[in-house]
């Protein structure tokens, strides 16, 4: 298929050709810049919110992701939903398998699910996954979900492409909760406790909500971009279902409120507590346009993903068009035996590029 | 200091030189490259091998590499250790704490022992720690043992910076034995079963060797290029201490073998076992030795190497020396309000560093 092809497609909101346009960008194909720079001129119009589900293998996120759609379908909204598994290059995709779970939703005209094999794109699976949400949304999708396994960077890298991140955690959340200890979780805009029907699942979620409150004493705190929290911990959880719906009929939020991380309990598979999460995905998102960061923190992505692109390009470019391999493998004797380190060997290169490096083209 | 004044430190094997030099790296700041271009010259000489360990948080790794530092110690071998925790930039940095428990080798001459902080070193962790390992090699340790906590893609491309990877788990590990599940950890040259003396140890033991052994035979697994596994699972340990020390006292490695990564069982509170891993260390670099893999990872890190300073070196003059915040800041307006894309103006700046993004200088 063509990249134009590909465009009219898109244009009809064909399927199939999203289904294309999601394979193209994956692969970094030729056209796929020109079919993401068409999308990027169809994005924020549709009012699409983004959310990232992230958390340790094991958590029921895909369980958990497909009730939330379950929920948004009962409103009426229309869910494109990117499953990223950072690990999957180790795997050969075999834990994608677990996406087919999805069944329930599958065939739902009004939702779209894609898995992404990773396939070991080397530092860049957080601007690919970011850019897959934006032909989601260019697509028309109201809500779109990115899920992501596991607590890393990487992960927390991806999840942070969205607006609003939740991060899943379970009572057995051992290394999860190793991981709260360090701080890595404070990314979350909101917590989860799923399979909260567990013995323990109290106890766990109190001790979330403790770390949580710890942590925002902690002089040594980082403060998230996501959020500025209060020195203390907030349960936001119970009777809030009432609070679902868009943002106009939700809460009021006064700019100057801060962000308190709810930690809210969920069961999954009988959907116990999916109400709360999404009123509190409402509640954040209301929070994020009434403080004016919803604004603020587009902006700054937009500026960071240029970047990641001229990066991108520009490793590319350095790598395809320029004679860097041919002079790789010149030197490469000279490397392996300490008589030239990688040092010069780059120097030289790049000495090459500034001095016309276009010139070899 | 001067670059100079540490290259001299360096060569009269000043340890304030070596931490010096080690800040300089990490930070990137002018004169790095020029000292790791001087160490790389020092390289592949003193027989240094470079052993990773890494496992989820709360695995004992600190512990287990003090007990290894220790076992080492009794054999004169120097070591220096780089521990890297990826998850610091949410941290600030708390979790170095740790490695003070570290007390009863820290005060050993013979032994260096660095923490860094990542400071959110985008997508460069792996190639600083790298480095960090080449300063600490050509400075003369005969051991260099890089540490990291996590198990996602970003801790696994620090511990593959080592010839040898050791996993670390512990009976408790439910999400590290979920990404063994996911085929995550195929990764590791020898598995680690730490605080073996907890009830359930022996039975987390022979789920592990099972997990590897139905991976080994899984259609879709994936061949590390870090080990060639057979098809079956080999629990490799049990009374093999007298096979500690240098491979020419080690057992005989017949090329042909393949490496078949047991799965030991540690205390290393107590020691239990670190014999045995310091003995299985031992095996596998023999093994590399004899299979020819040792100079054929060598030389493809050099060329990973050499491929990645240049894209560093690259970013860097892009970002520093031409326009591209500059043109990045007057084109954001256009950008967020989509009248241009970032892929647009991606391409623009690219055009104009093609066409002499040296004159900008």
């Amino acid at each position: 298929m063509t990249t134009e092809r590909i465009l009219e497609g898109l244009a009809r909101r064909e399927p199939a050709a999203l289904a294309r346009a999601i394979t193209l960008v994956e692969n970094q194909r030729d056209g796929f810049e020109q079919v993401l720079s068409h999308a990027h001129g169809l994005l924020g119009r549709g009012g699409t919110r983004r959310v990232g589900i992230t958390g340790p293998p094991g958590a029921g996120k895909s369980t958990l992701t497909e009730a939330l759609i379950q929920r948004l379908r009962t409103q009426r909204l229309s869910v494109g939903v990117v499953a990223v598994d950072p690990t999957s290059p180790f795997t050969g995709g075999a834990l994608l398998g677990d996406r087919i779970r999805m069944e329930s939703v599958s065939l739902d005209p009004g939702v779209f699910i894609r898995s992404m094999a990773t396939r070991g794109a080397q530092g860049g699976l957080a601007i690919t996954t970011e850019e897959v949400a934006d032909l989601l949304e260019a697509f028309g999708f109201e809500r779109v979900l990115v899920e992501t396994v596991g607590v890393g960077q990487t992960e927390l890298d991806i999840a942070r492409t969205a607006e609003t991140t939740a991060l899943v955690l379970v009572p057995e959340s051992g290394d999860g909760i190793q991981a709260l200890k360090a701080g890595v979780m404070e990314i979350a805009d909101i917590y989860v406790v799923n399979k909260s029907d567990r013995p323990g699942a109290d106890k766990f979620r109190q001790e979330v909500e403790v770390m949580l409150g710890i942590r925002r004493g902690n002089a040594f705190r980082h403060v998230s971009p996501h959020h500025a929290a209060r020195p203390r911990a907030d349960s936001g959880t119970g009777g809030r279902a009432d609070r679902a719906g868009p943002p106009s009929d939700g809460p009021t939020v006064r700019p100057s409120d801060p962000w308190e991380p709810p930690v809210l309990a969920t069961v999954a598979t009988t959907g116990v507590g999916v109400d709360e999460l999404a009123a509190a995905l409402d509640r954040h998102y209301a929070y994020l346009q009434a403080s004016g960061k919803l604004a603020e923190r587009r902006r700054q992505r937009l500026a960071a993903r240029t970047r990641a692109v001229l990066e991108r390009k520009l490793r590319r470019w350095l790598l395809e068009a320029t004679r860097v391999e041919e002079l790789l493998a010149l030197r490469l004797d000279e490397v392996a035996d300490g008589r030239r380190s990688p040092y010069d060997v780059a120097a030289e290169i790049l000495d090459q590029v500034k001095a016309g490096g276009g010139a070899t083209r």
